[in-house]
């Protein structure tokens, strides 16, 4: 199973994605300071695997004895608009505040703080295979499927969102072959998408976002996945740029379009789509890629990470709760827990459940 | 005046293509042979270019008295594929057996070679410029427009298809701005179009193919102008990949979407797009991108050269015969002249007008 982020014998080790997939080299990270590095520097993707590495990281402190609230404070400091990683500090901290407050000792405080990012990890695995279940449930025998970006193990605690899905149809001997797009202009399908198809041997061809509407066309598609970084009330989901282009071709092509994503990504105090700002990235990323730059010196480009996509362009969105159908508003009515945890600040640029 | 092929001197000299935007390298190229391993090699890129630079290749060997007939095998096994090529080809071995028949002498013929290649870029060059009145003609006020691929100067006689409306709508006053599609994989907007839009001032921004239904959605996109490779009897067009899905999501934003093309590019002998064989180029164009691989060695890929819009999602088309609107099958059989020279064999693959 790929698990990009593992914690064993004090040290937390990191698969380093941006050295992917040219080679699988892990980073040991043996102090708080080399775990916070690791995710600003974005050896470590993917909103549920940021949180699970600082998880790590304050279990880690615990285990040297380190300060605790110094240890929270460094990761906190890593990513701020982050909401996995922020969720995962609170539960760490909460669960330190407890056993404090039960004057537990050195020793047994590391046990659990180990114990507790370990639950994180696992939980957010168990919330992949169900969504997984329910995603697979969706798809017809001998399904051929499209994705965007990566939303595989390698952002998760393991299996993945969309690509979850994907792994658990290809389990069941339903699915018969994937199309990838390479999601310019970070590369993630191309890079990680690939990679993780390759590993477990899944059919799979990799194409540029230019040729996914011809491929529908062709009528070698039967559902578009893609994973969310943040769902409003209305169902409306902003997702790696270049997810609504492919909710606009699958409706034109009727093509059912499902999100997948944890409940974790719904926001039900955010009423609509128009309230998710969108963050722009390093221009550079459009006029090249890495070192190589291609575009004539001086060219304007314009790189918004996410876009939105109107929940009437969706089919289903697969959550850990269920699958949800329109009307959306009812529907995550319908399954929100009054009493959980409030949502994220409204107006925080959507985030990175998924991919980065 | 952007003009990637000249004659002077006996010597023909070609922009390379391969080398822009990081460079304005000229090739002087003073022998058959070397025209040929140009066009071979893509420094000269864009059919009616290639065809340019062809015909200059035949004025070239009588102006050293070399056999015109060997230079004619040559320059037309650099393609076999290439219309615009062996068009041109075609008018110089007629325009030679004129001479021949009439008895000129090796000077004359030389003489009378050079003029009919200057002839054949001139005519190009008024036929682009035609086109671009008719296009920009269509264009609102102020015109914020979306372009793919590049159909620019680079890739014609001069001034352009799709992008000559654009430069004619800038000198006209009436262009506020243009959005480039990168045109993944072979990055001809990132390379090419950027760069002609940057040598003219016309203010423009790079964006992926990903971003383009995004940037449509926020209302920023007046019209949508594309280029053609080949347009059948229907309307159904072919072009660089992207161009279908640009349609798409056209329609979907009730944006207009315009085909601009010379008439050469209509074969009325082709029933519909359904006839049109997509060309596949090398997967590792999609893999990486010149000597930089991103995906893991042995990922397919999947990369179709062109796509084919429906006419149903073109708004009008736009050639030096006037604009064409639907139904197009009507339209083009109104302008078709019945005695002119028959289309080019049904059933090769979509060409490179404005795109290779």
């Amino acid at each position: 199973m790929i698990q990009p982020v593992r914690y064993a014998g004090g040290v937390v080790h990191l698969l380093d994605q941006r050295r992917l997939p040219a080679e699988e080299a892990w980073q040991a990270c043996s102090s708080v300071e080399e775990v916070a590095r690791a995710i600003e520097t974005m050896a470590v993707r993917g909103a549920p695997a940021i949180g699970i590495a600082a998880a790590y990281g304050v279990a880690l402190a615990a285990a040297r004895g380190d300060s605790i609230a110094a240890a929270i404070r460094r990761l906190s400091a890593t990513r701020p608009t982050a909401v996995n990683l922020h969720w995962a500090l609170a539960r760490m901290e909460s669960r330190y505040r407890q056993l404090q407050a039960a004057g537990a000792g050195p020793r047994e405080v590391a046990a659990a703080l180990e114990a507790e990012a370990r639950a994180i990890q696992q939980e957010d695995l168990a919330m992949n295979l169900r969504m997984a279940e329910h995603g697979a449930a969706l798809l017809p025998a001998g399904a051929r499927v499209l994705t965007h970006c990566n939303t595989g193990a390698l952002a998760t605690g393991g299996h993945g969102t969309a690509l979850g899905v994907i792994r658990t149809a290809w389990q069941q001997g339903r699915l018969r072959h994937v199309w990838v797009d390479e999601t310019r202009p970070v590369l993630q399908g191309a890079r990680l998408t690939a990679w993780e198809l390759q590993k477990e041997g899944i059919p799979h061809t990799l194409i540029v976002e230019g040729a996914a509407a011809a491929v529908m066309r062709s009528g070698q598609v039967d559902a578009v996945l893609v994973g969310a970084d943040r769902i409003a009330a209305s169902g409306d989901t902003a997702n790696k740029i270049g997810t609504y282009m492919l909710a606009v071709l699958a409706r034109h092509h009727g093509i059912p379009f499902y999100v997948v994503a944890p409940w974790s990504t719904v926001d039900a105090a955010l009423p609509s789509g128009d309230a998710i700002p969108i963050e722009e990235r390093d221009p550079r990323e459009v006029t090249g890629y890495g070192d190589v730059r291609w575009a004539p010196e001086g060219t304007p480009a314009f790189n918004p990470a996410f876009d939105v996509t109107p929940a009437e362009l969706i089919t289903a969105i697969v959550t850990d709760r269920g699958v949800l159908r329109p009307p959306y508003r009812d529907a995550i009515a319908a399954l929100a827990v009054p009493d959980e945890p409030g949502p994220p600040a409204l107006g925080r640029p959507a985030q990175d459940l998924g991919c980065w």
